[in-house]
């Protein structure tokens, strides 16, 4: 595997992932690009921190419900009907500090709040659960048009996502994420450095 | 969802999930039945423990390289060409106690020694990783014949891991499991307690 200096992998032209944007219209495809840059930063950031060892975080695999598989002679199993599942859990989990980690990422093109929409309950209830067993539990907000990146520590997230039924509130204002959480500036090595962010939210406890 | 009282989860009939097994040999069938037996009794023990409130432990989904995906209109998109990937982590994590667990699940129908064939380098390297951040790392291994399963902390595995390459031995002895090992009894709700077993591991630190 080659690295590019910023920690981003180089990923050759043959890579068989490019075949996944065959067939898809420009529209898909743009949308598709914009939608992996925070995942394409923060994957290349846990990569770095794991590669240092820093910190040991993974992304978990897309969870898919496997429908049918082909066990052709003398070669590999292949799915040939699958479908994408929503995941029950968050995105990253992993150890730091001896601190269970757990995080979702989240990106916005909104320049003022940022929508709750993104989320759905069995994240909430995922990330509920991991706090109440004192994990570290935050999300990482991109405002990707103001190019601003926020760690919110989840109880905050909890506090909005629980007044919406009372307040009508669907969304948490920027105001507040300059206020209760801890920005991130993008960087060089990691990209996103967000343990640092991190440290700040463990001395803060 | 309806679980039965002993914590496994009632799955109906029409599961989508059984025509995985269409058109495989019975042998291919047996086999990845008896394969499945320990994985099933452990993921209905991380279930019970997360509804309990006990600890928040989930299966990582089974990671899958896509090719190929269709995108109908009206309908949800279709993988059309998958392969399954090896994972480059370990199949369980999650938090208990403020702890970050780790564990993989193996199983052997040996009834003298369990085979280090069971592992590839990847999870033993993630094991090492995480253990090196202070995490609570292990291996629950059912020796299927005899009916015991036993806790080993992920130590013990390390040094028959690294010695393999000196001594030869490809093999842990079971006395070693006696000796090191903590013994889980199969039981009910849930059916592996293995919780108990990682509170005597963190006694003992």
């Amino acid at each position: 595997m080659i690295n590019y200096p910023n920690g981003l992998t180089y990923h050759p032209n043959n890579d068989k992932n490019n075949s996944l944007f065959q067939g898809k219209s420009p529209k898909k495809f743009s949308y598709q690009n914009r939608g992996m840059t925070l995942e394409t930063m923060i994957n290349a950031s846990i990569d770095y921190y794991r590669h240092t060892n820093r910190a040991i975080i993974h992304k978990k695999p897309t969870p898919i419900q496997i429908v049918h598989v082909d066990y052709p002679k003398r070669s590999a199993a292949t799915i040939t009907e699958a479908y994408f599942k929503q995941s029950s859990t968050t995105d990253y989990n992993g150890i730091y500090r001896g601190f269970y980690l757990d995080f979702e990422a989240k990106e916005t093109t909104q320049t003022t709040r940022f929508p709750l929409s993104n989320f759905h309950s069995h994240q909430i209830k995922h990330m509920r659960q991991c706090h109440d067993q004192h994990g570290i539990i935050f999300v990482l907000v991109y405002f990707s048009t103001l190019r601003n990146i926020y760690l919110l520590e989840a109880s905050h997230l909890f506090k909005y996502w629980d007044d919406q039924v009372i307040t009508g509130k669907k969304s948490i204002p920027l105001s507040y994420f300059k206020k209760h959480g801890i920005p991130i500036h993008i960087s060089y090595s990691p990209q996103i450095p967000f343990l640092d962010a991190v440290d700040q939210l463990i001395q803060s406890v």
